[in-house]
Parts: structure tokens; C-alpha cells; sequence
């Protein structure tokens, strides 16, 4: 198995799971859990795939990705009870997931030849879309729009320390394990510390 | 006109009945209807080609379709207040515009060579997106998350039992003609029965 | 530089700075603004590619788009506060964004050489998918679904001016200046006069 195969499947399993783990507050079926399981978990690799038009996305190409996807579904339904905090679970997980996605978009981009801007952008997209999706479709907050943490952030920073390490010719799977890495660091530290960028404020939130 | 084409219709002109409805609902103008409608009657089958890659996007081919769908959004501009319940008359329009798309996704599926799989899915984002993108734009409920409803697993059972029918060497159109039926019975049991799957139950809705 | 792509940079711009203000509201961070602005600023006219199946989607053959709209976000950043009311200023940059992105969907379904119907359904998409995009996902009511507003008739309306202007065998650069025009002097007057269409008036509203 490539690098780049392994990282998508990593990242449709975990994203798999934070998608139950939001289709458990909304209190589905189990059908419901695999689709918003396999929404979550392909939605960002197929945005990334039509985007650069690739000949055939990736889990239409292998639709393992979705057994892999309904079999962390299932494992959900059955287990999610167990989580204190289903939240907090959702959470961490999405983090770990963002930390294999972005990877996972940098390494195909770069595999198509693109220039180091469409690299971290297919990473960011790669890694924010499939849980954007989730939110949107379940009427969650979408995690990307959370004041006061850091996860767009997070994406680009993996997307550009890859780009550096590659500029600086370390061989690409460094690169790719750097770039998840730091997208991971940043994220747990938003989460679990608090960093942050200054917001906007204005006069009045809504005015 | 071939099996095809006539389930893209059909599909097309029932699931723009619902949209159109949906904008009735939020007391939208002449114009609002047909997009409403446009973008429903052809948001899964447009999301379909766009994954499956084909050359051309079936409505910009026959631009017709965008025609049919808005002649069925100005049939009910005049007629809407003639329904006692619009909220009733869209969810069972909603079902016969799934039993006829579920077939059609899995048709180009087919012509397209692809595994049964594939196949499946295909029925599942054709039948299911539309009326999805629907809600999601108008801010209603999404149908597909409606709890203690079959919604998703009616277009799963309509494309697997197609696949059963092929595996059994029935010919295409005796096997569309089975995707369709038992995808709509299922729903129709949903809808007037209560005919559900268990729902997961945590400690807590909202954890 | 071609008319073309000068009609892709100027809605990015537009669009790129409604998306910030938006995000401003939505008090985010500089790289939330960057995020929201490049959704709003590209995504109608990325659909537009995808569903015309062109070879590259324009910010992939030329990331500058993006830098523009990073632009236009940092610079949204430091200056949201001077103005007086940011949801006036929304909707008027709203409204100059439709007014150069209708033309330039018109433009990219011509140098296709696409019939007058999907010409004009083009101009809509993308003229109107940006702004529903950014509003769906910020959780605004989207300014397409706006009650007694007209908003997607204007699109309409502006790729309508264009054929018919290209059917009388004007130069295209006219014609997009006239559907420009077009596009915009409707919105305009919408949103200072109040003009709109008859909306669908039932006996309640959510029935």
C-alpha cells in the first residue's frame, strides 16, 4: 500500500467516527450513521478530486472507502454510549482525522505536478470540507467557524511546513509526516490550551 | 427515448414538484420557484456525473430538463394553495421523486460499467441529493435525517434489490422496474405505517 | 489580459470582500476570513467549471485568484469597522459581485461554445452560488431566498440581456457590459426601491 493510500484510508476511518459520533446526537438509524459517516469521511477527498479532475475519485476507484467508512458507522452505533463526553470525543477525533487529511491532499496535489499554492490549498480542502459537510448537513456549528480556535489555521500550517520541508528536498514521506505533525500539534493546542489568533471585533457582533 | 432518459425525467419534473413547494413554504416569487425547483430536480443527477466523471452533465446536454423543471415550478406557483397540506403533499411527492431516481442513478451506473457497489451508491446520491441540497439551501429539515423515518435505506434497499435482480440475469428494465417499486413501498411504509429502524439512544440527546 | 479573465479577477475581488464581511460578523479570525472570503469569492465560478467539465477550474491554472481574495480579506480585517453598517455594505458589494460574475459565466458558456440556454443558466450559477455557498455555511439567511427581493431574477435577467444583445449580433464585450448593466440596475433598484415580483402568498406560511 502507497503512503498516499494509507493516508486516506486513516482519514476515512477517523473521519468516519466523528461523523457517527454526530449522526448519534441526532439520534439516527444505522443507515443514517453510514451515510453521515461516508459523507464526512469522502467529502473532502472528492471535493479534492473533482477540483483537480482527476480521471476517477479516489473511493469510486476503490469503494473500500466506504466499507471502511460503514465499519467505523457501525462500530459507533454500537459503542458511542461509552463516550463521557460525545462532544469532546467528536472533537479530538476530527483532529486527529484533519491531521491525516491534509497529508493526504498534499500528497495528491504534489503527485499531479501543482505549484506549492495548490498544494496547501488541496490540503486545506482535503482536510476541512468532509467535516464542513457533516456540520452543515446535521445544523452543527461548523467546527471551521468556531470563534476563538484555530482550525483553518491548523490545515495551513501542515499544508506549509510540507512545502518547506519539501523545498528544502527532505523526501516526501518526512514531509508528509512534518505536515500532519504540526496540523496536529496546533489543533490539540487550540483545543486543549486555548491558542488562538485575535478575532475580529467590531462595534456590535451583529450590526 | 430510451429507459434512461425517461427516469431522468420523471425524476427531474417530481422532484422540482417538491421544490417548488418547499419555495411555497418560504414565499418565494415566480423566479425563486424555478430556481428552488432547477436545483432540486437536478442536484443529485448533476452530482452523480460530476463523480462518475461522464463527458457531459446529463442537463447541460438537454438543456430540457431545466425546462421541464421549471414548468413544473410554475404549475404550482398557481396551483400550491390548492393542496390541504403542502408539508404531506411534498413528502409524498419527495417518495415518488426518489423511487424514479434511485433507478435512474443506477442506470448511468450501469451503462458506465461500474461494480455493484458502485452501482448502489450511485442510486443512493441520486436519489438522495437533490432533495437534500433542497433543504439544506431552504433551511428546513433535511428528510434524510428525519428521525424514527426510512429515508437513505429506501434508495439502499431500491438499489440493492436492482442489483439482486441483475445477479439473477432479469433484464435491466424488469430490474429498474424492482429498484423503483421496493424503494418507493419501503418509503410509502415509512411515511403512512411509521416503519422505522432503531434509532440510537444515548444517555443524553445532546451530550 | 483578456476580458474574460478581467471579469473572473473583479468578482473575485467583490465577492472576496462581501465573504469577509460576513465573516467579520461572524467575529473570525484573519485565516477564518481568508477561508470565507475564498469560498464566496470562487465557488460560483468553480461549479461553473466543474459542471462544464472544463480541463482546469480557473484557480488552479492561476492561484493569483486566490491571492486576491486573500487580499481583499486582510484588507476587510483592518477596515470592517469604519463602516457604518456592515450588512448595507454586504449587500451592495453583494450586488456589484453578481453584476461582474453573471457576465463572466455568460463568457465562459460562450468560449464554449454552449447554446443560449445554458449561456444564461451559467451567468446564474455563477453569479449566485458564491454568495449561497457563504451564507449556508455561516448561517445566514441566504440573500438568494430573500422575500420580496429580487436577487436570482436579476442573474437572470442580465444573462437574458447578453443573448439577446448576441443574437442582434453586437460584440460580445458589449453584450457582457450590457448584461452587467442589466444584472446590476435591477439589483439595484430592488434594494433601493424595493422592486421585486409577486411572491406565492398560501393561506399560512409554513402549512
Amino acid at each position: 500500500m502507497t503512503v498516499l493510500a494509507f493516508l486516506d484510508y486513516a482519514s476515512v476511518f477517523v473521519f468516519a467516527l466523528t461523523g457517527a459520533l454526530v449522526a448519534s446526537r441526532a439520534q439516527l438509524d444505522l443507515i443514517g450513521f453510514v451515510f453521515i459517516a461516508s459523507l464526512t469521511a469522502v467529502g473532502g477527498g472528492t471535493l479534492r478530486d473533482i477540483i483537480l479532475n482527476r480521471d476517477t475519485v479516489f473511493w469510486v476507484a476503490h469503494p473500500t472507502y466506504i466499507g471502511v467508512a460503514s465499519v467505523a458507522a457501525v462500530l459507533v452505533f454500537f459503542t458511542a454510549h461509552l463516550f463521557e463526553s460525545r462532544y469532546r470525543a467528536i472533537v479530538w477525533l476530527d483532529a486527529c482525522a484533519l491531521a491525516v487529511a491534509v497529508p493526504a491532499g498534499v500528497a495528491v496535489a504534489l503527485a499531479l505536478g501543482q505549484p506549492p499554492s495548490i498544494v496547501v490549498i488541496m490540503g486545506i480542502i482535503t482536510g476541512c470540507s468532509g467535516g464542513l459537510m457533516r456540520d452543515v448537513v446535521c445544523n452543527e456549528v461548523p467546527l471551521v467557524l468556531k470563534q476563538g480556535e484555530l482550525y483553518v489555521t491548523c490545515a495551513l500550517f501542515g499544508g506549509g511546513a510540507a512545502s518547506v520541508a519539501l523545498y528544502f528536498e527532505l523526501p516526501q514521506p518526512i514531509a508528509l509526516l512534518i505536515c500532519a505533525g504540526s496540523a496536529f500539534a496546533l489543533r490539540a493546542g487550540s483545543i486543549a490550551f486555548g491558542w488562538h489568533l485575535p478575532v475580529y471585533k467590531g462595534f456590535a457582533p451583529r450590526q
